[in-house]
């Protein structure tokens, strides 16, 4: 059968509301699992009996509310829950995903010896232009891309962490091998903004869609500032939490 | 003079970019202070020698760095430092405000009693369809829109709140006229989104901007939740501080 006649027409509902509606029910009641592709439009189009254009407008409609995301090329996905992302003095990517049953990864995309801007030397307690790694890395829950960051950490007692970064994943793992065998999250400042290029790339979202981009600040048992990061989260993917 | 001749069209910098960077230079300078106007795109294209299409890919710039912001009909301001938020136990909108030397105001957009629906029912430990009070506010700092909110209170204990925030703009002499002397901050759930009509609207920014979305939960002071709230504040005009 096509679909058509699922649609009321008359109820005062536009038609592609009414489409989101019936996939986002879908989503809701499992029919739909996180993960899994989309019809096609031209599949959607013949199921409900409408054309292409309110078929899109539907579909925009649930990427807006951040229940599909579209990857270039390959198709539409239905994405999983948000991620709770609770902010604390301990706040470690890793634990996160796994209480939440999601496998987490952690990939070097680059590194570089610099002299510290201002903002990051006020962060790290340094002098302008001292020695800083600056990394950046992205971060994965089951695979997809949950954030990615610009981490800078003092020269020359985090000479390691890219070597061992990139071989780990880990964060936590980088610091203990440069010393550091527990660390606490000091401060932690939250803005938003809307995806540009960079966004869209790493975390595979298009370009304007809703980014939170978090500057935090980690310190070593002694209180001592060991690393500043600029994060920048998918907000379709994650919920911060504090306090609760 | 036409100012042209600052412009160094050779030093492999686009033209509009050195054009937003001469206002943004001013801007940091203080030459352009928060609330005052920039001038008008006429008057940016004849003193920057370029054509229209160039002021005003330099101003979208500009507007996207959150450093101005456009209201309809009326210009193009440049905006104050964003206002630091803390997160916390005690989270007061107007202590905030005052204490970054700003002049807050709150304003009723409109209240009605409704049943409370799954989500502010569990908010607010109570069945869902009890009855609640929603009420509807924007938050100013010296008269720019910081935030909006949809607040949930409570029935009967609460049915005072409209008139008294009505009256004085202040949540903390409403729940005090109803007998809550004092409360704190159970949790907090942050996200971010782009800004819809109603934002545009309520906020004085252009649809698409981003905006952070904050769920949270007051408790008096016997643990009891007294009010949920959901609130969407410019992402340009705020930065939310944890710790530190």
């Amino acid at each position: 059968m096509t679909g058509g006649a699922m649609l009321a027409r008359g109820r005062g509902v536009t038609v592609w509301r009414q489409i989101a509606e019936a996939i986002e029910a879908e989503i809701a009641g499992g029919g739909l699992v996180p993960g899994t592709r989309l019809p096609t439009e031209a599949a959607l189009t013949e199921r409900f009996g409408v054309n292409r254009h309110t078929v899109r407008q539907a579909v925009k409609s649930l990427v807006d509310k951040g229940l599909v995301r579209v990857t270039q090329g390959s198709g539409t996905y239905v994405e999983a829950k948000p991620l709770s992302y609770p902010i604390s003095t301990r706040t470690r990517f890793s634990e996160i995903v796994v209480g939440q049953a999601r496998d987490p990864a952690g990939r070097l995309l680059g590194h570089r010896q610099a002299g510290a801007s201002l903002e990051i030397a006020e962060a790290l307690d340094l002098s302008p232009e001292d020695p800083v790694m600056l990394i950046e890395s992205a971060h994965f829950a089951d695979g997809v891309p949950i954030s990615w960051a610009l981490a800078a950490f003092p020269l020359p007692r985090f000479a390691e962490v890219p070597e061992v970064y990139g071989a780990t994943g880990s964060i936590t793992a980088a610091l203990s091998a440069c010393g550091v065998p527990d660390y606490r999250r000091a401060s932690t400042r939250i803005g938003a903004a809307v995806a540009d290029a960079t966004d869209s790339a790493r975390l595979e979202i298009a370009e304007g869609r809703p980014v939170l981009v978090i500057d935090s600040i980690n310190v070593d048992p002694d209180g001592v500032p060991i690393q500043w990061a600029r994060s920048h989260f998918c907000a379709d993917r994650v919920r911060l939490t504090v306090g609760g």
